[in-house]
């Protein structure tokens, strides 16, 4: 069996993007995921703050910068194929563009997904009427 | 902007497939990112145990069935773009084929990533020696 590679491998992600995990340092809960190549992920490590890459607007993201809601690096890791990214945050504000803590605010029950978390800030509030169309999503 | 779906979009993933993560319910540990396809997803929600689809194997991958390390699905809950998913579980064993109980078992420290974790289980008394090249991986 070849052995994995002891960095993140960009060859083996479509398109040398890699899954990377965002999870929040104090309270423990999954905040996101989204996608980094080797620039997102090298500005990462060398910024010490969370930056992906935005496939829909086909450039670098460095999350926050317009919501002021970064990621602040404590840690990083990565899985046993070295294909998926794992960065422990301390997180400003919300993660999620909708204002909740985590963008999986929803949960199944009985066949439907309901909300369940909090809106912990005012998501129009973050970013600027005019800026809608270049409000980031999850992922990007 | 338009509405996300209230079902994961399968739609969204390159090949119908959508990440999906697995955390611990218990120690709140994130223990793998794998893919599942609507087909796994449907299993995963009908039979209460976290079913993948394998990209390598491009079949079914209904985690544990060899290794006995099943997950035991406590709650599912999506993303804000319903372009992934989250599997909070129960783990028997150890979620990695490598033994430890989260595939994220190295962390970078000043430049190479170190093992930081325990293996919680004997890699080798879990698979047994002949079909090692069935042995599924984390991302299958």
């Amino acid at each position: 069996m070849p052995q994995p590679s002891n960095q993140p491998d960009f060859s083996l992600g479509a398109n040398g993007l890699l899954p990377a995990i965002a999870q929040d340092v104090s309270s423990g809960k999954v905040l996101m995921l989204a996608w980094m190549n080797q620039e997102a992920y090298l500005e990462t490590v060398s910024s010490g703050y969370a930056t992906y890459f935005s496939r829909s607007r086909n450039t670098l993201w460095r999350k926050g910068e317009e919501s002021g809601h970064r990621q602040r690096v404590v840690e990083i890791r990565i899985d046993c194929d070295a294909d998926t990214i794992l960065v422990v945050v301390e997180q400003t504000g919300a993660a999620c563009h909708e204002g909740y803590a985590s963008c999986f605010f929803r949960v199944l029950k009985s066949d439907n997904y309901t909300v369940d978390q909090p809106q912990v800030v005012d998501p129009h509030s973050v970013y600027k009427a005019d800026s809608s169309s270049h409000r980031p999503t999850n992922s990007g």
